[in-house]
C-alpha cells in the first residue's frame, strides 16, 4: 500500500454519527426510502463528498454518485456502493457502512494526493430495503432499467402514497422506469464492491472482524407448502389408520435435514429453514390427530444447482413420505430469486488483505447481486456486527469497520481486474 | 345359548329410531347432558323399560336402573350401562348403543321366559360427555361418590348455568356430590359391562363387526410444551449458529415416532401425538427462523407404566436435543388419566363369543373405566361403526349392533364370574 494511504475512518466515524444523529426516532434508526430519512442520509454524504471535491451526480430515480477522477477518465470506473435507507427502527451500519467505507476510502486518497488510474465512484443507492415500498433492489434495479414499470403503483408501506407519486413528489422522475430506460452503463463500469455488515453471528462467533463474501444466497422457497390428513381421535385411531398431518409434516422436516447435512458434508452452501409451522387453530386440538398443516420451506444456497436438488428432493419425499402417511402434500409453487455469484479474481484478492482469510455466503440480498447480474464483476467485503441487523442493536466497532475499509482501499490499490 | 333366546333386535331398532327422532337437531343429535336432549334419551328408555315390566330405580343424580329381577335377588347384580347424553350435534349411537343394547338383552330373556340367576339391569347413565360440563364420568363418577364437590359451580358450556343449579331445576340433589356419598354400592356389582361404538376406524378396516377391548387407554399429556430458541434470518445464520425452534422440535417428535415404533414393535399397547403445533403467528415469518414454538405431546397406552417410559425419555429427549439445537425446551407438567384394565376372564369368555375374535384397546374414555376403578370387574365389546363418533355421520348397523348384543346376551347366559 502506498506509503501513507489509509482509508480515513475519522471522516467515517464523523459520518456515523451524523446519520445516527439526523435519523434516530426512539431507539432505532428511520432512514425511510425516499423519505425523510434517507433524504437526511444523502444529504450527509454528499455534503462530506462535496468537502473532499468529489464529483456530484445525481441519478433520476435519486442514486448519488460521488466521484474522485482517475488519470484514464474515458475508462471504465469503478463503483463502491451500498444503500443509504433503512428498515423501520432499524440500525445505523445496514448500508450506510457501505456508503461511508467509499467515502472514507476516497477521503485517504485525497489527503495523500492519490491519483487512481480510473475514476472511483461511492454510491448511494436508494431503496434497497423492501420495507417500505415491496419490491427488491428498488433503487440499483432501477438504474438499470430492470424494474417493471407497473411497480409505480406499488404504495409505501406506511402512508400508502404510490411509488410514482412519491419518486414525484421527491423531484426525481418515474419516466425511466416506466419506458426500462437504464440510467447507468453497466459496460462502463469495470467493477462493484460493497462492504457491508454482516446480518448473522458468524463472524462474532468465529472471532473476526471481516470476512471475504463467496456469492449472495439466491432462495427457492416453498411459501404455502400444505400437508393434508384426517382429523382423529388421538386415543382412537391406531397408526395403521392414521392420516397424521403433524407427523408426516414432522418426517419430511426431518428428513430435509439429513439432506441438507449431506449436502453440507459434499461441501455445498445451503441452509433450510421452516419459519412457518402451524396446525390450523380453529381445527385442531390437544385430543386430535391433526388433519391439517401449513407451513414454509426455505432453501437458499449461492448454488442455483444446489437449490433446485434440495427443491426436487423436497417433492420426491413429500410424493414418498405423503404415501406412507397416507396424507396429502402440497408444496405449492416456489419462489425463486437467483444466486449471486463473487467474481473469483475479486475474492482472492480480498483474501490476500485479510490477516486471517475467511469466506462466507452472504444469506441476505444486496445491490451487489444487481450489479452481478447485469456482467459487473462483484465483489463484497462484510464486517462483523453483533446483534444482526435490521434492529437498533445493530452493533459494528469502528476497528472492525476499519479493516474493511483497508481492504477495500488495499484492493483499489491493487486492482487485479484490468 | 338357551333355545330361541335372542336379543330383541326389533326394540333396539324401535329406540334408536325414537332417540334420533326425539333428538336430533338439524343434521345432528343433541342429547345435552341435564338438559332436555339427554332427559328425552331416559324418558325413552324408561317407558320400553316399563312396557317390559322391569324395575325402575332412578338414583338422586338421575341415573336411571332398569332391571330384570334374578333367581336369588340378593346375590350381587350386573349392571350393562352406558350414557344417555350426547355432545353436541354428535351422532345417534355413542353412548345410547350400550344402554339399547342392555333393554335388548333384557327384552329378549323376558320374551323367551329367561329368570336369570343374579338381577341384571340396564343402566342409563348421565352426562358421560364433557362437552357440556367440563367433568369427566360425572354420572357415573358422581353414582360413586368420587366427585370433587367443587365441581357444583362449573358452568354448562351452552348455557352457563351451574351443574349445582341444573340439578336442582331438574328435580336432582347436589347433596350427594356435596357430600361424597356414593349412590352405588361397588360390592352389590358382580360385574360392569358396556357395549359402545368404536370410535375410530380399526372396525371398518379390519371387516370386523365387534370387538374385545382389552382396556381404556389412559393419557399423558404434556399439554403445554414450549420450545424457545431464537428468530433469525434464514439466509444469513448458518447451522452452527442457528437457535431454530422449529428444527429442534420436528427432531424432539421424529425422536418420540421412532420411541412408538419401538415399543409398538416389543408388543406394547400406545399411541402419541401431537395434534397441535404452531409457531408463533405475530413472530414468525417465511425469511425466519423460528424462535419459538408451542406443542402438545398426547401419550397414551392401557399400561400406565408405558406411558410414563414414554414421557420419561421425552423429557430426556427434550434435554440432549435442546442441547443440540441449542434452544430450551419447556415441556410442562403432563395432565394424567389413569388407564382402566379390562376384566380378563370376561374379556376371554366374549372372545368366545365373537365368530372372528379381536381385541384392541379403546383409546377414548368411557363410564366403564369409573366401573373398573371401583375394582369392579369390567368388560367391554366395541361394535364397528364409520365416520368415526361425536359427529352426525355415526354408522352403526343393526346386524353389527347384533352381533355385539348377541355377546352380551352369551356372556350373561355363560357368565365365567362366580
Amino acid at each position: 500500500m502506498a506509503a501513507g494511504l489509509q482509508p480515513d475512518i475519522e471522516l467515517g466515524a464523523s459520518l456515523f454519527d451524523a446519520l445516527s444523529g439526523a435519523t434516530r426516532q426512539g431507539r432505532g434508526i428511520v432512514r425511510d426510502s425516499y423519505g425523510a430519512g434517507e433524504q437526511a442520509g444523502h444529504d450527509i454524504a454528499r455534503a462530506a463528498a462535496e468537502s473532499l471535491g468529489l464529483e456530484i451526480g445525481i441519478d433520476a430515480l435519486g442514486n448519488l454518485s460521488m466521484t474522485l477522477p482517475g488519470r484514464d477518465r474515458a475508462a471504465p470506473r469503478i463503483v463502491m456502493g451500498s444503500h443509504l435507507d433503512s428498515v423501520p427502527q432499524g440500525g445505523n451500519f445496514d448500508g450506510a457502512a457501505g456508503v461511508v467505507a467509499g467515502l472514507s476510502v476516497l477521503s485517504g486518497m485525497r489527503r495523500a494526493g492519490y491519483v487512481p488510474g480510473c475514476d472511483l465512484t461511492a454510491m448511494g443507492i436508494r431503496a434497497e430495503e423492501s420495507a417500505w415500498f415491496d419490491i427488491a433492489y428498488l433503487g440499483s434495479g432501477g438504474a438499470f432499467g430492470l424494474l417493471d414499470p407497473a411497480c409505480l403503483s406499488i404504495a409505501r408501506s406506511d402512508n400508502g402514497k404510490s411509488l410514482e407519486s412519491t419518486l414525484i413528489e421527491r423531484g426525481f422522475d418515474p419516466q425511466p422506469i416506466r419506458e426500462r430506460r437504464p440510467l447507468l452503463d453497466a459496460t462502463r463500469i469495470r467493477a462493484y464492491l460493497e462492504l457491508h455488515i454482516e446480518q448473522g453471528p458468524t463472524l462474532v462467533a468465529e472471532k473476526l472482524p471481516a470476512a471475504v463474501v463467496t456469492g449472495i444466497r439466491g432462495c427457492k422457497r416453498f411459501r404455502n407448502a400444505r400437508c393434508v390428513g384426517r382429523y382423529g381421535h388421538s386415543g382412537a385411531v391406531n397408526r395403521p389408520h392414521r392420516h397424521d398431518a403433524v407427523a408426516a409434516t414432522v418426517a419430511l422436516l426431518h428428513h430435509l435435514e439429513s439432506v441438507w447435512l449431506q449436502h453440507e458434508k459434499a461441501g455445498a452452501d445451503l441452509v433450510v429453514t421452516s419459519g412457518e409451522l402451524y396446525t390450523d387453530p380453529a381445527m385442531h386440538g390437544p385430543s386430535k390427530i391433526a388433519g391439517e398443516t401449513h407451513f414454509v420451506i426455505d432453501i437458499r444456497s449461492v448454488s442455483a444447482a444446489t437449490m433446485e436438488a434440495v427443491a426436487a428432493e423436497a417433492m420426491r419425499a413429500a410424493a414418498r413420505i405423503g404415501e406412507a402417511y397416507r396424507v396429502d402434500f402440497d408444496l405449492g409453487a416456489t419462489s425463486d430469486s437467483p444466486p449471486a455469484v463473487m467474481d473469483e479474481r475479486l475474492r482472492a484478492a480480498l483474501r490476500g488483505l485479510l490477516r486471517r482469510p475467511y469466506e462466507m455466503a452472504s444469506g441476505a440480498g444486496h445491490d451487489a447481486a444487481v450489479f452481478a447480474k447485469m456482467g459487473i464483476p462483484t465483489g463484497m467485503i462484510f464486517v462483523r456486527n453483533d446483534h444482526g441487523s435490521h434492529n437498533p442493536d445493530e452493533a459494528m466497532t469502528l476497528d472492525d469497520f476499519g479493516v474493511g475499509a483497508q481492504a477495500l482501499l488495499g484492493l483499489l490499490l491493487n486492482f487485479p481486474l484490468t
